[in-house]
């Protein structure tokens, strides 16, 4: 059969020609039945009846941008998988059980990626996501068992893919397994090699002395390099800060299927599964012990977002201020040379926009929105059930990737890249009035005074001022006043 | 040449293999080059070098999903049309001015949509995307003309498609264009259109009193008409509150240049394309008369992006109550019932799940914290450029559509089949202890006292205690206790 | 009787010391009653039993400063009077009525402040600060007949002084009263004298040109009065979009009662109110004519809200631009000298730290998180009634305070006083290779380049590299690079 | 010499006859001085001329409202001890510093609150602060030793009492004594004892079936116990993650003077003030030894509002759940019945506004504002300096007392007192019909899907059903239709 797949929405534009990333072609379908009787399926794709009317109901946003994230399709991958392997000891066929393995394991590489077309905004348990993986799995494994797509035999997507389950403990269960392998895969590597780049620089920059600038005023002097110390030092906790908000995600709601309370499931079924899928990937997941709160209450997700908006926190100040300090290059603070990427003005040698610093601190805004949507999703749960989950798990894994991939592009192109331009550095020290204090004990506090205003009335440097005062001598200028000395403690 | 587009990233995964939604596969290119050089770019793309560099050093997000959002790749086809068109009367070759009007005619037909590959997470002036829709649109119209993709020739991506224009005003100018677009034919047709179904559910039950509730306590009653005309009303408002942030959103930035002084235009070129786009659109777009708040501030977007909030507000506060008032079907409010879209359990008849609303309050609940997003962005310009700015139109629009979005699917598939369960509402007014008011005037306040109180204590209806008190018959409880009487001032 | 206001919290600390600023002191006491029975309240104070009651129900906050803000106080003064005025139409004994009108003018005049100890944090209608109100000029009036304080003889708080009223409409009526008072003679004129402040500088600076910078880098010239003419405009919009609010704000809820219904008024109360209080401000107040909306929703408030918001998005940018023109004196843009409010460093002689400006910023932040809080309540609202109207109030008049003082501070301590640092700017514009555009025309991109990049490498003014390269005179390089024909369209 | 504190503001309304709570009168005075000359000052209050420049130079807010928090106060004696103590080694005089460390004691007992006028609203290094407290030990301690206040001998505010600090290491150290102080003596004792009251209640409902709802549809049982289990965990944790957060809390600033390097202390200053606080306080702290990331950065306050937003979203939905169980009396959910502690309505019997939880749920919206100030200002650090420690202090101190004393609140007049209304909640579970699911083993799923049916359409128990229907007897179903073995799994 040969028929449209209908876009009937009233404002038409070419933005709708894709929806969700679905070509608005003719193409074959095939039917598939839920309770609600036939529908028609695309005849190359595995999902059945209740993930085509989700994908019917909720049009939602521009494209593909706003389809589940694709950590939470691959988490199912891994929990479909861990289900039918438990299951199995609990009588669940095992050519069955072997069948959707094979399946779940294809959902995990990422070979079925195409074939979860729902977006975000569904149903708010994920219940239409959790029954898309029902479907997809079983479809593929009729498939690999040599049967009909869409007969629901010999492998049916309720009765063995989601045997012992409900969508109100697979979705929260995805959400850890997800966000807990983004944080270990992806963003605590990128976080470290962006704090182990910081501190490289730190170490360069150990030796070269420049003026510190509070409330963005000269004041006392620092090295480049302890300045860097305290950017490496933010990441690098914020490294820790993250890893504090594991225990919490390390716990899985399965086994609580409906409201928490286990029915339908076997004494040990929960533990079995955590285990399964500790095994599967090598960390250390364990069952939630209070599962009324894992279904009712997102707080963990909430609290991992709160970390991660002080990641964010961190990037923003640190990108901020080397932007700042690579202003110029003849008429800002222009201490720091940035490498360039792309070309500045054809016109300008010298011209360098602070792009990689431009990406990061938008990405930081956008992970405190993100923070802010978490927030508000997080603290509106229901009796039983928070039915936020998908936007919940959406946002949390967008910040966990865009603060990853931010990190690593900036590590890559710009702070590795980083120069300290010693000339302008030395050029504003030496400029810098402040040193004056270190005359204090030597001419008295009246005549370093005297020295500093009139360098400032006139413009002159410090030691041009104490000369023209003659209140010293140019050798006893260069001995008393030696940055090298106001750097630390007595 | 055939050669593999690179993907470096560290952490390897299954969803790396298509970054920003460009196959990792092996494809024909072809050089271009710019001030750093040559470089290798799909061969079927139009896109040119400076478009090439963003893309590989920008690898920021979840495959397509960071992508800039259509509206402003089809607004930068409106605006280069206008462009060309303006510079014509500026001295412009005729034949190129064409060249580039059909090709970017295209680009508002969305004919090239797959040429504009690049991330919201790039240099926040938006420089890389405006040098994208020069790149495509001089490469076709290149094409168009005859000439070699990537020649340069006769067509050049900044002499003519750019002629007198800056990234710096060009972007703001799309993000309006694109805003103003959206705002107008999806938002608000989408808002009007709920309004009236929810108007139209205000009449239709008009005559059906119910029992009121604060703090979520009984209280006195109201129509359920009553009750579903604030709702109305709340969107109603909604759409003024839209059109009141309108005004500064009609104000492009075109003809700023640089930094707003509008150096290497004509006096002029800045009405005259304000015009230009006017006509392409019929909406009234005007140039902004101080182009230094236009480029360094984009505070229409923050106030814009409050609007929409408030928007969230109230849409917000509607879909929970409709879903609390069809909460059940035995054991909550019950008063409504809302259209069956899935399946609901296969076990429990009338069991159906208000997702229409839970997706509607996930979408308030990013509105929300794309807000966030946008007013931290917004704070953040400096001197005389803001350079958040992709991060602020990909908020704003996402906003715009997902709340448009929303209010379609909500109105299609969940207002306009609600349906009043009038027993049910009937039984819970006249269970309710409240309307013992109206006995005050008739047996005194002491005497309709016990009879709350009694019907209270033993479980009874009013009506049930007060014939057992005996202080009235059963006709005139009929008579006096009258529910319709109490919907309105005397 | 003597006897102390007992506290029994259980974290004993000094801060406990003033109980919302209550001293913890024995004290004389008498009686007053509710439906709970008689309770103690100080003898001195004219609230009766419900205020003790919340004031001891809801012990939460440091000392006095969760109190309900004195606006609002202000404003059940206005509206108490308007009601004892139209309610002496409808029947109300007129020397009853004179003496509320006469205690509620008290309440108007601030004399009776001390006497409304409630907080914010209490029940979600401000059910309790209404009360306070009824109980405070009930026993006022009740003093000024010549009667007993507590005996509610002759002027009964609920049956008097709220008579037609519930609080569910007189708590959103007060907000919009004190809202509108507060924006009208607190914020828009502060607002507007900032603008005209900014105006003034912008013309004082309208012939001193200066380099521009975007991304940070240098750019192209303006003029840096074009630079203020930008935050000028910024506030006066500013002030426009305060006024776009206005609207929604100027409808009055009083009318509703209980659940929007106007049970217990009569026809023509609610416009009757209205104009009342019209007359009594001057501001143009009506009633608001679905008082379902008024009541259930405050999405006025959120929308106000975000107006609030996007002046301060506009105060941090300004604030935060000229913070950075100021830094230095030595090492920083230094183009701008602020004016010298406290000592800086008694070393230091030209140090002086941007106070005004951080406190400017610290505002802003805190009226970005009074906006979250806004919009997080103004979701919330449930059925008949929102219940977040106390802190929604109190967010709102916070803000609404905080831009205005903020300001006058700002403009009187700051702006006022500023300086422009011409010899610096002046530096900056000569020194910048930039203006290498200008010679162009005359001596061919290549050839000026070459003067940009030699001037560059080695550190040269554009004009010595141009003289060392021999490409053109000392008098051509004066007649050509005019800055002062960069800054506006050819 | 008698002189009025004059007044300038334009706006002049009865709010300001108290400014920042300081009384508009004529009052004696003093004169003191700093390096902008003399100043009068109140006679009777201590502090000297740079409390008095900032009290007149930041009128910002109402009242005394916008005061630095009362704890930051207490920590300045804190810590004013602790450097006195420690100066002593390193030399200071030994009676000054006895002189000193009484004063400071007199600050930390809160005897000298008074003498705090500033607002949080003033520089962003909270300098002013610092000196305020300089100035009032200071003057006191002079006065302990028989000198004249403002004589600045025998102890001057800035050699002695500042000896070896900066306000840049001094704030933050204030800032952190502060939070962690709060944390400890008032957060976590009010959170641990709300999760006592909420499991001593899970206890008291161990074995109360009850219906659980999921979407807010009807759902399988659960016991009232296990539904307050989730409650309780979620306030255990939420004590968790307040601790999570300590680690860097207890980290000190102290000793990194003006920008970080220790300029002007000892080697070993910081370690031995951190050991003195540790020892006064009685509470972990060590010296933060990255002073950089100290000064510069304020991640730790960022990363503890993280923590106290999640638990705000813990709160509010338990707060929220509780209400919506307690809606009614007749036409809500029922199932609970919460302590009056206050007049409902005089005409309803049993009306009990849930004003506690409204309270609860108001502060919770409060906090989510208060954690979206804290990110933006926490975001905004400049180079050596974050100048918004006072707004970040005042905001995480606001947060902590909210939740604190909400929860103490919510505890005490709320869920100690919750009791459960069993008949109800045994009504609506045998009214449910999903209990049909145990019919499924024993009749079959499709006479049980009848049963179920027949029930909905014609609004019988299930029981009447399948009687009806006549599929089982009226002791098969007493006997399979069991709830108890529906609440656990098998």
């Amino acid at each position: 059969m040969i028929r449209p797949i209908a876009l009937t929405r009233g404002v038409v534009s070419i933005q709708q020609a894709h929806y969700n990333g679905l070509s608005r072609v003719y193409m074959s379908t095939r039917t598939e039945t839920d309770a609600f009787g036939p529908i028609e399926v695309p005849a190359d794709k595995y999902w059945g009846a209740q993930t085509q009317r989700s994908f019917t109901n909720f049009k939602i946003g521009e494209g593909a941008k706003e389809r589940m994230p694709e950590p939470i399709i691959h988490a199912f991958g891994i929990l479909k998988k861990a289900c039918a392997e438990v299951n199995e000891t609990y009588g669940l066929d095992s050519e069955i059980a072997s069948a959707i393995k094979e399946a779940a394991q294809e959902v995990v590489d990422g070979k079925l990626n195409d074939n979860f077309p729902l977006v975000v905004f569904q149903t708010g348990s994920g219940t239409q996501s959790n029954m898309n993986a029902n479907e997809v799995i079983s479809n593929r494994a009729i498939e690999l068992l040599g049967g009909v797509k869409g007969s629901k035999k010999p492998v049916h997507p309720n009765d063995h893919v989601n045997m012992s389950q409900s969508s109100n403990d697979t979705f929260p269960t995805v959400m850890h397994i997800a966000a807990v392998t983004e944080i270990h895969h992806r963003l605590i590597p990128a976080l470290s090699k962006l704090a182990e780049s910081l501190s490289a620089k730190s170490n360069e920059f150990s030796s070269i002395i420049k003026i510190g600038r509070t409330h963005l005023q000269d004041a006392t002097p620092l090295t480049l390099g302890q300045e860097f110390s305290g950017y490496a030092r933010q990441i690098e906790i914020g490294v820790e800060r993250v890893k504090r908000v594991l225990p919490d995600l390390y716990k899985l709601a399965q086994g609580g299927t409906a409201v928490g309370t286990g029915l339908n499931t076997h004494k040990g079924f929960d533990t079995a599964i955590a285990a399964k899928v500790a095994e599967y990937t090598g960390l250390p997941f364990v069952t939630n012990d209070n599962k009324f709160e894992a279904l009712a209450a997102h707080d963990a997700v909430v609290e991992a977002s709160g970390a991660l908006n002080t990641v964010a926190v961190s990037l923003f100040k640190i990108a901020n201020d080397i932007r700042y300090l690579g202003s110029g290059p003849r008429c800002g603070y222009g201490e720091l040379s940035l490498p360039e990427n792309e070309p500045g003005s054809s016109i300008m040698p010298g011209k360098v926009n602070p792009t990689q610093n431009e990406a990061v601190t938008m990405v930081c805004a956008q992970v405190f929105g993100n923070h802010a949507t978490i927030t508000f999703a997080g603290a509106s749960g229901q009796f039983e059930l928070n039915v936020f989950k998908p936007v919940l798990a959406a946002n949390l894994l967008r910040s966990i990737r865009l603060i990853a991939d931010a990190s690593d592009s900036f590590r890559v192109h710009c702070v590795d890249g980083i120069q300290a331009n010693k000339d302008r550095i030395n050029e504003l020290l030496n400029k810098s009035l402040m040193l004056v204090t270190a005359l204090n004990p030597h001419i008295g506090y009246d005549a370093a005074s005297k020295v500093a205003k009139n360098a400032h009335k006139k413009g002159l440097t410090l030691k041009e001022s104490a000369l023209e005062l003659k209140v010293l001598t140019s050798e006893q200028f260069d001995q008393w006043v030696r940055p090298e000395d106001m750097i630390h403690p007595k």
